[in-house]
């Protein structure tokens, strides 16, 4: 755990500020006799909750945005007023680097994309400074001050620590990101796993607004899942957490970057499925929009492809439902852009894989384009700033 | 939701009430300032909370039974005072109902076991009710009410309802198990699936002590999971969760029971084992004993058999681990008397599956007798007692 920083902190970081603060966030304007139905508190602890965030102006009275401020009573409804600080969320790809202004209510203000010319350490950082000097700037303009920076990893980071111990895609092994960023910029900074804060902006903001367990799906150069249960985002008890591409699915499957056979993510990920459209057609196919063409354009070979890849989904899926009894599971990730393809695997081996009523679950698809992720991104930088991740 | 039983309750029945209440009751003795640091509550809120705990006497002063109860500071330890109330806890088996009389503290004071002579409701219920009745007289020896009755079945289980929606064991369906012993015996009965509510005894009093993670996996006549995130059992938006023996871990597996193919239960729960020893072997083997012997005289197509069943259990063990990054993994059940033989197959296959940091769980084995699971039932009882099962 680092030491915290020595910047300005919400005032009433108790973990009933943050619930109030992030079921307000969620789902209001609310009165705080619905905050106290919602969050389960007595309508005595949502009222001491509720006075120091509106102290210092981060909860205000009024519907509307431009509403003059009321007098404190119960019955008057309470909202997170958005303009009061700025955050900028920050995803990381192989390719390039998407970052976003976000205010209060995570909304995005600005966004910028930046190509990437090499992945180690060296080549992305100068990308990232530079980037959060220019969303600093853009801030000036607003005349809010950013209060936080959310970065968004691929692979195995310790958000506590502030560290990627291992991002596969970017090759990056133990870069203390969070303190290195802190440093260039003065921001105070969260790293967390792309998945999980995506699946934060989700449950505040997204398909999993209102439930207690759900899970992400992610799709595409990896498998990704961002589970939520008991209202939480999980992240192990040691940092590894929603590996569903690591779920070896068949002992007789093709190996696996992680050193297992059958996972989930040699089967279904982009790469899996480009070697097996190589190895059905022998063509030299290297990118997923040709390996999509040639499905599309009918080649039984490569459409089973697919179809596998679909199956392998469905069942991972099937095994999250078994063991969590998700109440939705939300299917995203660039390769959705193929999902006519997988969508009989994944339904049909869901269907025969769902124990019970588990099968209830709603498996849904949901695109969500980078500076969603990015939006993740700002949204854990909130969470740290409201203190919510650490109750 | 049945409605509440016209039952006394505890009085204070809010969030941070039920915690201090649980805190005490796994670490206890603990001073106000200790139960502070483990709940995360504020000094005020835990000493609001542990107040009118002690008006009623559940909450007392002093470290030892027999200590007179000293004045109210900060710094004098609390404990539960465990005679202060009683609960019954039945586990039923296909074979028989344990049932015990266990004190606040859920320590046993009296157990009983009554054979059953069949499976249908018609055939079970007047046991229970009858074997209630014998320790509420045993209670009266006590001088000590009986509060609440737990009742432990495998199987989908709706707790909230009271109803054991399907238990392939017994072959029961929608028996609304808790309104009917509640007529029968006038106490306030909580009804769960036996994994779930033995889970909540380790993680009171067990091998789940102090851990927010954790999964128990039963071995034996099937293959049941309790999972533990963010310190509360996981019991499913719809009610089936912890199905670990319904991951499927190979398409070309045995079929199941459930309509799927290669799941873990078809391969290592005791019928699949048999099954399987039969087909090796040629013999008419039909009991775990009989097959255990085999494999010990040293057969080995029997012990491939269990090292197969092992390997099915070490890998549903890393599916778990993957997904949810536990601190930690109980493996207990009537089928640990095979262990000897599971233990290489477990081993290698968890090694191989968990992915990264997540291979850092503590995987261990925990012998606990049926008593053990009536006790859960019991603290199953005591949870609704104390309204921490609604939070
Ligand atoms: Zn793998
Ligand atoms: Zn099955």
């Amino acid at each position: 755990m680092r030491s915290t920083s020595p910047h300005e902190a919400v005032p009433a970081t108790t973990p009933a500020a943050s619930l109030v603060f992030t079921t307000v966030l969620s789902h209001g304007p609310l009165t705080r006799i619905e905050i106290a139905r919602r969050t389960g508190l007595s309508s005595a602890a949502v009222t001491k909750a509720v006075r120091p965030l509106m102290e210092v102006g981060y909860l205000v009275e009024g519907v509307d945005e431009g509403a003059r401020p009321a007098v404190g009573r119960p019955a008057n409804p309470v909202r997170v007023d958005a303009g009061r600080a700025l955050f900028i969320g920050i995803k990381v790809t192989g390719d390039e680097i998407i970052a976003v202004l976000a205010d209060l209510c995570c909304r995005i203000r600005v966004a910028r994309h930046v190509r990437l010319t090499g992945r180690e350490p060296g080549a992305v950082l100068p990308s990232v400074t530079a980037l959060v000097h220019e969303l600093l700037t853009e801030a000036d303009g607003f005349g809010v001050q950013v209060r936080g920076l959310g970065i968004a990893v691929s692979g195995d980071v310790d958000r506590a620590a502030g560290v990627v111990r291992y991002s596969p895609f970017l090759e990056w092994r133990d870069v203390p990101l969070a303190e290195i960023v802190e440093t260039a910029t003065g921001l105070p900074v969260t790293v967390d796993n792309d998945v999980r804060a995506l699946t934060v902006a989700e449950q505040w903001f997204g398909a999993g607004v209102g439930l207690s367990d759900f899970a992400l799906v992610t799709v595409g150069a990896g498998i990704g899942c961002g589970l939520v249960v008991h209202g939480r985002v999980v992240s192990g008890a040691h940092g590894v957490a929603g590996e569903i591409g690591h779920l070896s699915i068949d002992p007789l499957g093709p190996p696996c970057h992680c050193g297992n056979n059958g996972c989930v993510e040699a089967i279904a990920a982009d790469p899996a499925i480009l070697r097996a459209v190589r190895s059905a057609t022998g063509r030299p196919v290297t990118t997923a929009a040709e390996a999509l063409e040639l499905a599309r354009s009918g080649d039984p070979g490569v459409r089973e492809v697919y179809a596998r890849a679909g199956e392998a989904i469905g069942r991972a899926i099937g095994s999250v439902v078994n063991l969590l009894g998700s109440e939705r599971v939300i299917i995203s990730g660039e390769g959705l852009a193929a999902y006519d393809l997988f969508a009989e695997g994944i339904r049909d081996a869901f269907a025969a894989s769902a124990f019970g009523t588990a099968a209830q679950c709603d498996v849904m698809t949901r695109p969500l384009p980078f500076e969603e992720w990015a939006r993740g991104a700002a949204a854990t930088a909130i969470q740290s700033f409201i203190g919510s991740d650490t109750h």
